[in-house]
């Protein structure tokens, strides 16, 4: 490991990066590896690389164990000429993060800690996740070769349990308070060795930084005015903001994006906490929102996205279920169908631009963090349209009707 | 639009590419456009390239509207030593196609077969399919702003309907037989100027050549002894087989692989004809399989698949559904969750490799043709294991039991 530290994202204390901290001991907030500065990029041909070989530098291992890639990152940059036309802006693009592996951004932030815990020596990793994140770490620790323990709510519906189940992890559904599984998943990993890669752990996020450097390259260097991140846990934004910032430290841009933290109405506890001025996100009483895989009501790393925006000169914005429900449809319209809780990004594009805060020649991204295959169910929200013929009859239908 | 021809695959009759050609006026068989023999790869960074761009000297297309694109293709090539050493084999990889932006190796052929519309000027295409075609032309419609046409069975499950019609193409149902639907809609589009990019249009097919290129690239032009495909309607294996051809032909690799293709024992038209020497792929009665993507019962290109497989020297081979269920868990081992028709491919492998066709140093890629989310119902045929725990008993749980 190279000779770095994780650093206290509030007070500044100082931990070293080859051991397991989640958070500091002082202030109880979540530690962030230093920045990097001079960082360059492995320029190679992609496909014989994986992004933590192309991005070695701002990483904090001296080299690559290839063989836990599952070919994650490298996704696409998709511009929408259509869409930029529907919201009257000029340019908007989607980073569909639904081409990882496991179909979803968490991917990056997986390799990332499972390099991490393989360096540390770790043979066991698990995750606290009902979502996305279960199903990145069973595959990960599958393919690392690592026991893998994943505690899930003990709600979860089973059609969101069989797709964690297939990569066979230690699969645990736990009944108890869901904020409380987070910090004791940190004690029972500390008394069994296994290294909990959960949300907002400081590596995980580290691997979200490709994505923004992805996005920088895909755009020649010439980047966007804002970049639209929907908010979870707090961690995806977080890296993806740091990207950026490290770029910039090392010459590679000239500026910085401003980053557009999304949440759902229903569950809006950084946004709320935004608005009201105040450096504590409180817990979000009685959650509802159709974008389950942002519902999360205590975020983490939510008193950090309030502090990084504010630096940043971003925003927070919160979007209501018809307002996402309409956003997954009209990204439809251009090719990308996203999960619910992605296409967050899109609602909030057309509501900041209908209030005027975006303007007609900013040029956006939006991040799309997992597949709307993820979870089909949602689509009974949607009027859709499909017609009847016989085959015979089919010729004729076609040449009067259409 | 380059000066190509579009030969018959069995009686080598010439068509212009500049026009919709699908089948020989003279023997019915697939038409196949004529072979690449100088093509060179467009050495750029990938992040700001598509597939036809890169290697665009392997069409006949003058340039490519990037437009068009939602980021299809560079998907990862996985290699897994867990399954190998599991295997008894030297090296086994695994082309994850699910990385695309439907989630299935179908996007490759349908950029293909849009950017051929729309150099030929139409302003609307369609095509047969009751999966993951379907949603990839649905998709790729929207996004170039084509009317689009998908006609489906009539008994299309409601949870195979909903990722289609969230693209909103004009949709509809057919009653009647599916074989005889190919051809009417042929004659529909004739009728109407739809280019029906059906699955074994020979620029469809052209698309498919990407994953064997790409698949030389990654392994630095060290290629595979065997690459196993799925068998559906034939268009795969055929644009596979003839991408190592052209890049044969182009000096590019010194030999190409044999190709294996796969089907179900359930749905197995072109193993039985291969079996029986015949040269003509028959009907199958009443096929029944766990692996629906690949349950074609009359392959369009059947015929021309034993042709190729023939000249290329590889094989057909069926594995039965318990084989198939029992591959995809294998598969998750390693990290990878395909679709039941995908994860034939490494079905076959173990099969090869137990009745010794498959040697100890062989060296195996596989084609995950889609993501094992497409169809998560499948996964009710597995037995996956759920442990329970109140939060206050987990500690307890996790140090006795692991």
């Amino acid at each position: 490991m190279k000779d770095y530290n994780l650093i206290c994202t509030k007070c500044y204390k100082k931990f070293p990066v080859d051991s397991i901290y989640y958070r500091c001991d002082i202030c109880g907030e979540p530690l962030e590896l230093e920045e990097i500065k001079q960082g360059k990029i492995n320029k190679g041909n992609i496909l014989n690389q994986t992004i933590l070989e192309r991005y070695l530098d701002f990483y904090p291992f001296l080299d690559i164990d290839s063989n836990i890639s599952l070919g994650e990152g490298f996704t696409g940059l998709v511009k929408s000429g259509k869409l930029a036309d529907v919201l009257g802006i000029k340019k908007i693009y989607f980073k569909n993060e639904s081409q990882n592996p496991t179909w979803s951004f968490k991917d990056r932030g997986t390799v990332s800690g499972v390099q991490h815990a393989i360096k540390l020596g770790y043979k066991r990793i698990g995750t606290v996740s009902t979502g996305n994140m279960a199903t990145s770490i069973a595959a990960y620790g599958a393919k690392a070769n690592l026991e893998t323990f994943v505690f899930v709510r003990e709600n979860i519906p089973y059609e969101k349990l069989k797709p964690i189940a297939i990569y066979n992890p230690n699969l645990i559904k736990v009944d108890g308070d869901y904020e409380e599984l987070y910090f004791e998943s940190l004690k029972i990993g500390k008394e069994n060795n296994i290294y909990f890669i959960n949300s907002d752990a400081p590596i995980r996020i580290e691997g979200y930084k490709t994505a923004s450097f992805e996005v920088c390259e895909q755009l020649n260097f010439d980047i966007p005015d804002y970049v639209m991140v929907p908010i979870s846990a707090g961690g995806n934004i977080r890296g993806i903001e740091k990207g950026f910032r490290e770029f910039k430290n090392s010459g590679l841009i000239s500026k910085t994006p401003k980053i557009i933290g999304v949440q759902a109405l229903g569950c809006s506890p950084v946004y709320n906490a935004f608005k009201n001025q105040s450096e504590r996100v409180l817990r979000f009483k009685d959650p509802n929102t159709v974008a389950h895989a942002i519902g999360n009501p205590t975020p983490p790393s939510g008193n950090q996205v309030i502090r990084m925006i504010k630096a940043n000169g971003g925003n927070i914005v919160a979007v209501s279920d018809e307002e996402i429900i309409a956003a997954q449809a009209m990204m439809a319209t251009t090719g990308i169908f996203g999960q619910l809780a992605s296409v967050t990004s899109l609602a909030a594009v057309k509501k900041l631009k209908d209030v005027g805060y975006l303007k007609s020649d900013d040029k956006i991204v939006c991040i799309v963090t997992a597949s709307g295959l993820k979870h089909t169910a949602a689509l009974e929200t949607h009027d859709l349209k499909v017609g009847k013929s016989n085959i015979n009859e089919l010729s004729r239908l076609i040449c009067d009707k259409y």
